[in-house]
């Protein structure tokens, strides 16, 4: 069987490295993105520009979007010259960016009265995962589609699952975002307290790194806390975007998250510092100042 | 050289374990414990009861303390019957439980005007971790002290670890239990939402454990919290007695500790419904009331 035409919409640092995997395994590749520039080296291994998303989205079988806000979805999706608008039925849609849960379900509704099948499949493991397709990938949508674009799937990430109908995905990021949340202030207080005790903080994470303290956030970030490295890695205005999303849905829930609540105020105040474009370990500097 | 006779005051879930592996190694051992029968199978495998603090302290070269809370530290170092009143000059003391970085100074003043060594050396790594001898040990005291230990700490513990002066160890034990502290919230809430989103939360832990979010407390507490496995572990009451004393080392250096804040007004909340002697994951019963 010959490989589908995949059209990669969205070629930010994450959206980059996920469709250069699919070229190198031999996918026929279309690209389209805001800034042609950042499609340069793409094009340059074989990549196709396409000038617009509606050129992109006539011929492709599977069509992948890595943007940014839900607006941007909304809008690539839902417009005059959008995928839906201009996708041939048969075709499979699947939205990688971390996006409202809602609206992957609207987005799946909307796909199926054309006959077109969505998925909603955020990932995390960061620029790093990217990279060396080692993602995380959190599937909702229809099984059989899940079934038939896993290949796929398996090009960009690790571990793969299906997470159950439209919007699972999505539900399943945020989960991944809230333990996060209120981890990392958890970390930057640690690390705080033992800087301000007067003890040295390198030795104070070989005690503390691998036991019942222990974390992905602990191990990474602390380390770079530390040496003032607070470039991203993932964007403190994405981190607020998604924790917004978390809230909003646990409201809709009526689910208390008081440990997301004081994480999302504690970005507001990193955010006013004009720390958006910083990596969500620069919430550190609150500590710092 | 042979070995030196050890005095273990205190026996424990983790002391006990702590207790026998020294046994095992080949060290002399004498110990005391409020509740003899908790001795029972020690004296059966070699160790020597004692029937006070008093009897213990005056023979033994290396004394060991792993009680329960700080004023329990207190009465065996310092009362009449106490260790430092009958120890004698040359002997070490070492206090294996968690309390205050004050305290821990205090001792160690008050032992070496006796021509005792003192060091605090509490450790992380939980019942199955002082079974395992797989601790980690964060020392504080003096170096030629601490080295001279260092052999029996081994026996203990893997991560062993000389963070400074007196009360460096009790200060990076407080880095630790903060480091926990809102990180157990995070994952709390992150299990909550999973559940009243409808997701199979087994499935969110296979996406979500391995990466960003993932901690020890993730990985170990949540399938725990998902089939109500409550057991400790590591007790809500002594949980709530190391976030006490990390809130008055905060306090007392002006850090602002939202996050441990938040832990221990959650953590209150499940003490009045009766959990004190859950473990600390039992906080998780906060959101399926």
């Amino acid at each position: 069987m010959s490989k589908k035409t995949i059209g990669f919409i969205g070629l930010g640092v994450m959206g980059k490295s996920m469709a250069r995997h699919l070229l190198e395994a031999g996918y026929p590749l279309t690209v389209y993105t805001r800034t042609k520039e950042k499609a340069e080296d793409l094009i340059k291994q074989g990549a196709v520009w396409k000038e617009s998303i509606k050129d992109l989205a006539k011929d492709a079988n599977v069509i992948i979007t890595m943007v940014g806000f839900p607006k941007d979805v909304e809008e690539v999706y839902f417009s005059e010259n959008g995928i839906l608008a201009n996708a041939y039925p048969g075709a499979i849609c699947i939205d990688m960016t971390t996006t409202k849960p809602s609206l992957a379900e609207k987005i799946y509704e909307k796909s199926k009265e054309k006959g077109i099948s969505f998925l909603d499949a955020p990932v995390s493991g960061g620029d790093v995962g990217a990279k060396n397709g080692t993602l995380s990938i959190m599937v909702g949508g229809d099984q059989e589609t899940f079934d038939e674009c896993f290949e796929i799937f398996e090009k960009m990430g690790k571990n793969i699952v299906y997470q159950g109908k439209a919007g699972a995905g999505q539900h399943t990021k945020m989960c991944n975002q809230i333990a996060i949340a209120a981890g990392i202030i958890s970390v930057c207080e640690s690390l705080a307290y033992a800087v301000r005790a007067g003890l040295d903080p390198d030795k104070v994470l070989k005690s503390i790194s691998s036991g019942a303290a222990g974390s992905w956030s602990l191990s990474n970030y602390a380390p770079r806390m530390l040496s003032n490295q607070f470039e991203p890695g993932f964007y403190v205005k994405h981190f607020i975007k998604d924790m917004d999303i978390a809230l909003e849905e646990a409201r809709r829930m009526e689910l208390d998250v008081p440990g997301l609540e004081l994480a999302r105020s504690l970005y507001e105040k990193l955010a006013e510092m004009g720390e958006e474009n910083s990596g969500i370990h620069a919430l550190y500097k609150l500590w710092k100042k």
